[in-house]
């Protein structure tokens, strides 16, 4: 069996985290499925949904983790050619990760208690963000 | 179809690395299954599961190369918040990610020579890990 | 239902980017599947898979990038023992990743406009690469 539906939110530019654990959770419900996988995607290059623990420090440590080691300051052949200012965000995301898959078990999400599933944006600017998660088993 | 299995083990620490490989061949086996994909999922943000050649020299260059990256004695806010001293951790394995998938042909994972599923513990002290393996296919 | 199938190309060292969008979308197709996920694995430890617009300007930077964060230069303890030239492949592959999942939607996969799935070399020298694409669902 397969399930697969999609959802959006807004963000509010470079840093900003978004817990998605309950979209996830709903989806999975609404599928039906009790054993199996759920693939969380995001539709674009410069978003990320990764597995953290979703509390404030984290949500200001991982941001500046990502710009000191991978800066908007830097010379980048892509700024260079495109000027959009955001060469950092696309290597950070695709770094990062765009996509997550977790276990589903009795109908929900195998996580740990300081585990969740979260949004990063790495684009500068707010984004409309559209995410698909499909869960796949019986 | 589908099977799903946990296991667990003890890990040492920080750093410590332990070759999987075994583990996912022996969950696919019992699943029947020929053809299809298998995901390897650590319970818990601070603990790594990647494919990496499992040999002693990486051993110590992976722990090294993540701790001189993301470093233990940086002024976190999450360590600030919390007190527990590994907020590096948390960033770490959120950054390496916490779970895999590999192909399943003819019952077995696809696989390189040199190229082994590995766990790798990025929280401070020894744990208990569980993992979940999710075998999906005909 | 599940379809699988390889399909293998020529890189030319470190930092060579090929993208290898076309090809998943021909093995969707060949499936048949309409709605799940394609899952594409590099064989080996020392090449990647991931989601990236695949332009000029990022494929410049996306190597030196890795280069500058993990370097060929450092003494690595892989180096030491094995002498081959390349345990900075093998952390930079392992960091960034060995395998891809995306989604599956009206028989295509879904990406971003500037989101194409893509092969990046982190080996020293020419390979030949060999890449499964596992597609599932219905």
């Amino acid at each position: 069996m397969v399930f697969q539906e999609r959802f959006q939110f807004e963000t509010a530019g470079h840093g900003d985290m978004h817990d998605i654990t309950s979209r996830v959770e709903e989806a999975i419900a609404r599928s039906s499925i009790q054993t199996g996988t759920a693939h969380i995607f995001n539709v674009g290059s410069t978003g990320v949904v990764l597995g953290i623990e979703f509390e404030s420090g984290l949500m200001k440590d991982l941001p500046e983790l990502i710009n000191r080691l991978i800066p908007p300051s830097l010379a980048y052949n892509h700024e260079e050619a495109w000027h959009d200012g955001n060469a950092h965000s696309h290597l950070q995301a695709s770094w990062l990760g765009q996509e997550l898959t977790v276990p589903v078990t009795e109908g929900r999400p195998v996580l740990g208690t300081w585990q969740q599933i979260v949004h990063l944006e790495c684009d500068i600017k707010p984004r409309t963000r559209y995410l698909v998660v499909t869960v796949m088993g019986e």
